[in-house]
């Protein structure tokens, strides 16, 4: 590090290094909860077109969660409204004498998973919605700074036990906009373009100039995440390689209006011809349509000098196998077109309005690890490569950090203890050798040419696909494509103990090649670990329909829902849930005693009643008054009684959200869902389930009742925050 | 009018007077059209809080058709995931005791009426929807200018016939921003403020001093319309009085959140006390809640100096009779509150954050003319005010310019003749009256004493209401206040020849006090007239669901929707699709007569086909060339094709449109619908069908085969706009 004097010093909780889709999401969930952030790219320009492009149902409800309901802000949610509803999937293979023709179709998104469809729109308009909704979250405090360029890092190895200490160094230089502009194809954006790709030795030596000064700021920060991509500078400071392999196949992609008489043309498609390579079909918004196209005939040199990385498989591995790198002049639209008016023959095809291409070598890798020391992470395609075309990179990048952004956000604000930050790497690499491995199945089926029905298959040929398998696979992914079972081991963060798979689901899971849900038998249809799915609900009050999903939007609160079952059939449970009005008012409980003592109730762990009564035989004001708290102006929270059984009025849709969950009406149940509404612990609801909630509080929360909330310092524990949704001020 | 060279003087296409909820929409309209046009207002400020609240059903479907579905504008629909929805009403009166008591709940809005339930928000969140709606579709050109005055306007009389004539001059006063702020009563904004309210003489008397010049401005108006509220200016001009009658019911407004016990606080509530009088809940965005409650006990004078004229009951008649008018200074959110103390008793009611208040006198009036030389015309307030409670004021002032404002367009543009304006006053007048009427009715049972259950009714009594009556005229009314069965007579826009009612029907009426549709038996379901009720349709080509009415989305374009049949197990309706082809590709037919022959196909008059074969068992490019037109960069529509019958992949949901609108799947049916939505005409699927809708438009659409769209005066014919949510640039 060069002396400090010498150059702008700065401080914050958190710095994110790259400001695609997994550093944004980061960004948006310390925005959304108060906490100092700074966020730098190295491009001085945002994403315009291309990139990534498809939207996953766990990511839409994910966006829908940052949306706040039924108030001004819905920002995020305009993905759904706005991105194109993919509702099909068709897949072409050839026929027996060789052309293609339609084979089947599919619902493009496995019905009943989510209350969304999978939905495309480039990546620009997704970074646009996070700007704005980090900006409306933040007040205006934090947004991209570009172009910043990090050049060191260093890790205080000593201040590991204080999670509030600015451990982390790093010097970043603010480069001339000119030198981070992304090339130009004509006028087209050239996808193949990664600006500074591990240029910053260029631009920092250890030692500074003295004309220079000004461009340099040294950072520090408590935590900091690397997003940076698939040649991430962060990943290679932390020394932590890449494992996995690459492939030969090399596909190109083009976003076109195409002119053709393919009469599936707004449906996805999957596109095996019989000699000239696959292809994949994406319509997009307006009649934007995107196309992979296997390359067949692709030039390659063996030299070494000025060949973009990018055309190593995304390997950064020097010991990988080369087989020789491709000639990058000779691949542009036209040629990339002219594959794929070979692969669609015999229907036609003509390109309008290019808005993007690039091209790409298929590989699967993944770091072995994601963190150094619980301060310094890694991210999206810093931490795992695949292939584009099962629609997973912005996705799971994404939801990387949506599940790191809240337990930062908990440290940060001396909530929670800097235990929590180890559940991320070990949630989350178990989803990325899933997918790894996954795209690796997916992509050799995809690439590979198909099998023609009843021809003879010729002895020794080994990458011909069985155009069966290949659709079964691809409907078998569905589910794990959506990102909606991503599922979190027994941790500090989620209670499974005592709870194992019968030896007939192992049975199934091996043949079945799905991981199966962990359950208690209080919550039969709850799977322990992952998200919960949503249905409807009704406010107690107001009578008014609520997706339960909306009920616990991410605003950075546990929930602890206590299921009190049928409180009318069952006065027993009424009676219950005025039994817990004492501990649950008290300061020891949970509910109270990681609240710091001037903030609101409910605002860091929310309480929720759902009863399954029927909601016009009780009242209101039945509930015991933990249920109903008030602010000091007296104002209620009317929104926290709900009941989970009834119709509703428009579409006369009848709901049981205990039938869906698998609780019984007699017996009910507490759930403790985590901030990003993963499952935690499912308890009985009875004094013991409540003592239990107590524990799974007491293994990683800190007490405030000591602290109050700095009044003025609302960066630091905007609670504020947490409570707006709920009550005017 | 002054000499025109000592003022600026400007020319526009339509000129607004008054920016609320009826000169916005009005603006939209052309805004969204691409006309040129001007919206004054006299106060300097938007309105933040208070005015009316209540979004009906209808105006939430207008709104959403101004949001271009799948596209990135859809601010008018933030006011459906905004507002409050409001999902239960509910009536509280007295029992034997007399002590209030809940009677009944009902849902808010008619199950099945529409995709929407009534919503609540203040007028200001709708006002600022509007000012960025109008800027986008615009592209900044049209804001609402103040505070400006209108002080003189002339029609110029002999230009009657040419419909391009800048017929209207009107003189405005740009005036202090100091002067037309309202007053505040204390913290909080006064509703009982209106500015400049008659006070025009005060700023013009026929002369301008020369210092003054500055200020003034002579704007030539093709036409103008005064959308300036309950006094208004523009009505005075025109000499047009407002007929009806006033009662000595006062009423008090608050917005409050309030801190009570009632059980009831969060639905909507109708509560008649035994002796305090009556009160209205209607709970709101966050914890606000809005009350009506009626005022006893009222001060009045017999003065008649400078008391409001608001407080003679909206009644601009001098020979109007009056008890003595009500003692401003007496009403305060005070005084209002502990009226509603007593009515609501014994639950306990305080408040706080009180955000606005007012008081208004109950009178139904309504104008006996809308317009003058179809040149000056009025809406909204301007030509009908009642009481606020039925949550129509805003909503049929709304629907009053939305009848108007496209066909301003249409004339603006060229495409139709002036003689269509006519139809807005014959359209409009009816739903005034009907409101009116149902309000006068409504109005009295409220505020009437309840009758008692058990109770000896006093002979001679006659304020005494019948709370069951009560009841049942709420619930009867709830489908004409929602707005969807506007039901507009035969004219020129609507062809109802030769249908009518059977004896059975007539009766029925009379007996139901509801106007009954009138049906075609081709559509036995659609009331001629009326708006087309939405169903859920998929596309052909990419099995899109499509609710239908965002399919008929609000920009400009009539819509000629060929209900096909099945056309797979019809094929003759498939071969007589063909049969249309010729015709409907030649230059002779509506479909490209009315077009200007450098605009896009289908940007003046849409032609859609709708089948009802099974959607997989049929092609898109079976369809004829009609019904996927191609653009100059041969570009194809895909979007004009449907399958009307059919299962949603997510929701399994099974929908048949046929069957919803009562065609037959062999006869088959051709609509017109108009750029409102409104049916206009059902012919046959056939030849002679077909000259009937040619017929239709030749009454009043204008031959623009010679006509060219200026490719520069984007303000003037802006046909881009039309397609632009179809086909990206």
């Amino acid at each position: 590090m060069p002396s400090t004097n010498l150059i702008k010093e700065s401080y914050t909780d958190v710095l994110i290094i790259g400001a695609g889709p997994s550093g944004y999401m980061c960004a948006l969930w310390l925005a959304r909860c108060g906490i100092p952030t700074r966020i730098i790219d190295k491009r001085s320009n945002k994403t315009f077109t291309g990139q990534a492009d498809g939207l996953q149902t766990r990511s839409l409800e994910i966006f829908k969660s940052f949306s706040e309901e039924h108030f001004d802000w819905q920002t995020m949610d305009s993905a759904w409204r706005v991105a194109n509803q993919m509702e099909e999937m068709v897949f072409w293979s050839p026929d027996e004498n060789g052309t293609i023709t339609r084979k089947a179709r599919a619902p493009d998104t496995l019905p009943g998973i989510s209350r969304y469809t999978e939905s495309v729109i480039n990546q620009g308009n997704v970074e646009k919605w996070f700007d704005e909704s980090i900006s409306h979250f933040s007040d205006g405090k934090i947004k991209v700074e570009r172009p910043y360029l990090p050049v060191s890092i260093k890790i205080d190895e000593n201040a590991k036990d204080d999670a509030h200490s600015y451990a982390v160094e790093v010097l970043v230089k603010k480069v001339n906009e000119d030198l981070a502009n992304p090339e130009q194809y004509g006028q087209i954006a050239n996808g193949l373009y990664r600006a500074f790709d591990g240029d910053q030795d260029k631009f920092y030596n250890s030692s500074i100039e003295e004309s220079e000064k000004k461009d340099f700021e040294l950072i520090h920060a408590k935590y900091v995440l690397g997003a940076d991509g698939a040649h991430s500078w962060v990943r290679k400071q932390l020394e932590i390689g890449m494992e996995g392999e690459h492939t030969d196949f090399v596909w190109g992609v083009l976003d076109i209006s195409p002119i053709t008489d393919f009469p599936d043309i707004r449906s996805k498609n999957a596109i095996h011809s019989k000699e000239s390579g696959s292809m994949m079909i994406i319509p997009r918004e307006f009649d934007l349509v995107r196309f992979y196209i296997q390359l067949k005939e692709v030039e390659r040199d063996a030299g070494t000098t000025d060949v973009p990385r990018e055309f190593m498989g995304n390997c950064d591995d020097p010991n990988a196998k080369k087989k020789g790198r491709i000639d990058r002049s000779k691949i542009t639209p036209e040629s990339i077109m002219k594959q794929a008016q070979a692969i669609i023959a015999p229907y036609k095809l003509e390109m309008t309005n290019l808005s993007w291409y690039t091209a790409y070598q298929i590989g699967q890798r993944v770091s072995p690890k994601f963190e150094r020391n619980l301060r310094v992470f890694i991210s999206g395609d810093a931490c795992h490569t695949h292939s584009p075309k099962a629609g997973q990179g912005m996705n799971v990048s994404m939801q990387d950090t949506y599940n790191l952004g809240f337990k930062l956000a908990l440290v940060c604000k001396g909530l929670a203890k800097q235990d929590i930050l180890q559940t991320y790497e070990d949630e989350r690499i178990k989803v990325a050798r899933d997918l790894i491995a996954f795209d690796h199945k997916l992509s050799r089926l995809f690439s590979n040419k198909p099998m023609i029905p009843n021809a003879k298959v010729i002895e020794g040929e080994t990458d011909i696909a069985d155009m069966d398998e290949f659709h079964s696979v691809w409907v078998q992914g569905l589910k794990f494509a959506s990102g909606t079972i991503s599922d979190y081991d027994d941790s500090i963060l989620v209670n499974k103990k005592g709870l194992k798979h019968t030896e007939k689901e192992e049975k199934e899971e091996k043949e079945e090649g799905e991981e199966k849900g962990v359950f208690s038998p209080l919550a039969s249809k709850i799977p322990i670990g992952r998200r919960l799915f949503s249905d409807w609900s009704i406010g107690q009050i107001d009578h008014k329909p609520w997706h339960f999903a909306d009920r616990l939007s991410s605003d950075g609160r546990f929930r602890v829902i206590l299921f009190a079952g049928d409180v009318k059939q069952y006065p027993e449970n009424m009676k219950r849930l005025h039994e817990f009005n004492g501990p649950l008012l008290s300061s020891e409980s949970f509910a109270n005693k990681y609240t710091p003592k001037n903030a609101f109730a409910n605002s860091v762990i929310e309480v929720l009643v759902v009863h399954a009564a029927k909601r016009n035989d009780v009242e209101f004001y039945e509930f015991p008054e933990f249920a109903r708290r008030e602010d000091f102006k007296n104002r209620v929270d009317y929104w926290s009684i709900l009941a989970g059984v009834g119709k509703l009025h428009q579409s006369g849709h009848q709901f049981d959200l205990y039938e869906t969950y698998g609780i019984s009406k007699k017996e009910g149940a507490i759930l403790v869902v985590r901030p990003d509404s993963h499952v935690a612990q499912v308890s009985e609801f009875s004094e013991t389930g409540l003592k239990q909630v107590d524990d799974y509080f007491g293994r990683f929360m800190i007490d405030q009742r000591d602290v109050s909330v700095p009044e003025k310092d609302k960066n630091a524990l905007d609670f504020d925050r947490f409570i707006k949704p709920r009550l005017a001020v």
